[in-house]
């Protein structure tokens, strides 16, 4: 009857890894056993699966023991000080941490985009960030019948990217502001209820966030176009977990409206909102808990005749983090490309 | 000691028409009278001013009588039916909605880019849309140096932009949700709390909304340049009441980013708000109640040697709507540019 895997989630206890938890329970992940790893700090906590509760075990250098997949959600530093440990026990790490994103011998993968790069692994595979995966489901499947020469997007992001404590606080910080009150940011640098800024991770020296560098290299990797030009301008906005991006792509000569609008009505983890005469088109509520990318206002670019302009919105936990890391779970699973140590249970 | 004028603003109960008020007093514009003009079912309203309380009149064939400045911002149909009434009793009409800003007899200005068409009234003068505005406050001062080819802007509007009731409606919404609720939303098709969508205008057969069409045609319009391509995704977003926008400029050749900050630091109507030290760039909250353009994030567009990337936030109900108009007026006052029968009180 197939088989039964033993996964561990590293960063159990975060907004990703408490989706990734549901990911696994409502796709009926093959699982043969779940461990829940934290940091020492969140150990002892408990949380439900499948009607059983599970308590959240400090990682150790013992913890990856007969793992076979390791999802990992806890950040960069946590990622890096383990997935040698996790490896070297003959488990594949998927990690959602930007650690290993650019390593040229990590694949870097989303699903419906790069599957074949699965193949390639030494153990450890990158989930991108979350503004890249949802821009490469949606311009992918253009780009392979027609290659984008160059893409410029600017980003809605929601609080969530910033973890669960960020979409607290835009809660807390509203009620706040309701009450007249002027409440002080904490998590983000600034205040995020009914107002917006750019996005606060490091600029680099051409003036850059890490985050626009991110869309800009990890696409680039993950549609195999090191030429692609990208500009992106990352912001967060006052939204609990979708995001939104507003996409101009260019490429080599007219693509066709009409066309483009068919290819993303069929293509995988898209789904079309593009209702003119309603005026309705994707919004962050309704992309939120959903696997879909939601993708719209597809035109021509009228100031460019080799344009289109799109529309898309995405669950930024679900999506954007957790279930494209359970999606390359499950593609190492079909293609079999787990370690030797897979415990066979009929 | 000067000349002193008389004023009347035509839906000066709104939020545009109240902003109007606000300003006339703070900018101290010389006023021989002020008269308070709305629908009927505002008739009878107080609002204060210079510490007098003013009532609301229903506005009338007699309303104008002497009049030598409408401040109109009623909409479009208020605009269209009383104009012609305005301009046959001698006053010029400075007009916020958007009824005749495309019409080529009628001069389209922002004071800081294309004062000069103010001479060329004819009893009427329009005041452009509130994204328009922003835009070209901030790229004009850029394109005198050098023209701009190309624009790619994606916008991040407030509520403000749709009224007072709009704003409201953004914030019991707000609270509704944060009691659990799921308010139905009244002025806006969709729930705009916690949430965004493309901006609700009426689309074009290209899939084009009017908000984004009034960024191309008004900015083409404003800067006097017919054949500058541009393309905008215009979003509404929970803010209350500024405005912000993510710039793309395409030039001919390289435009020195240095020089671009320079020249902004520089121009008029804006204030450059770029330290990318602190990671401290324009936002809405900063912008709200200000005068100025805040712009930010000046960068070289890592996509296209010509480009530059830019952010700005301004505050849509002063400089996108109400400031603007008062600029124009006192344009009109400082430049002679009014009609004969000017009150001439020492």
């Amino acid at each position: 009857m197939g088989q039964f895997y033993r996964v561990a989630i590293l960063g159990a206890t975060g907004a990703v890894g408490t989706e990734l938890l549901e990911l696994l329970e409502s796709r009926h992940f093959p699982l043969a056993d779940l461990k829940l790893l934290a940091s020492a700090r969140s150990a002892g906590t408990t949380l439900k699966f499948r009607g059983e509760k599970l308590t959240v075990e400090a990682v150790n250098a013992q913890s990856f023991d007969g793992v076979d997949i390791v999802l990992a959600s806890a950040g960069g530093s946590i990622s890096k000080a383990w997935a040698k440990t996790a490896i070297a026990a003959g488990a594949v790490m998927i990690d959602n941490s930007s650690a290993f994103r650019m390593d040229s011998k990590v694949p870097l993968i989303v699903p419906e985009v790069n599957p074949q790069e699965a193949a390639n692994h030494q153990g450890l595979i990158a989930n991108p960030n979350c503004t890249t995966i949802l821009m490469s489901v949606a311009v992918y499947p253009l780009h392979r019948v027609q290659p984008i020469k160059r893409i410029v997007a600017s980003t809605y992001q929601s609080a969530s990217g910033a973890g669960a404590r960020a979409m607290e606080e835009v809660k807390t910080q509203s009620q706040a502001i309701l009450n007249g009150q002027t409440p002080k940011p904490e998590i983000f640098p600034y205040p995020l209820a009914f107002n917006l800024f750019p996005h606060n991770s490091p600029l680099n020296e051409q003036g850059y966030c890490e985050e626009e560098m991110k869309m800009v290299n990890e696409t680039r990797k993950i549609l195999g176009a090191s030429d692609l030009r990208i500009t992106a301008t990352c912001v967060r906005v006052p939204v609990l977990r979708a995001h939104s991006e507003s996409i101009n792509l260019e490429f080599e000569s007219p693509f066709d409206v009409a066309k483009a609008r068919e290819i993303l009505s069929k293509a995988p983890g898209v789904k079309l909102v593009d209702d003119w005469q309603a005026n309705y088109f994707p919004m962050p509520i309704d992309a939120s808990g959903k696997d879909d990318i939601l993708v719209g206002r597809i035109r021509q670019d009228i100031s460019n005749p080799n344009g289109l302009e799109l529309w898309l919105c995405g669950d930024q936990i679900r999506k954007g983090a957790a279930l494209n890391a359970i999606q390359i779970a499950e593609l190492l699973v079909e293609k079999n490309l787990l370690k030797p140590q897979i415990a066979a249970i009929v």
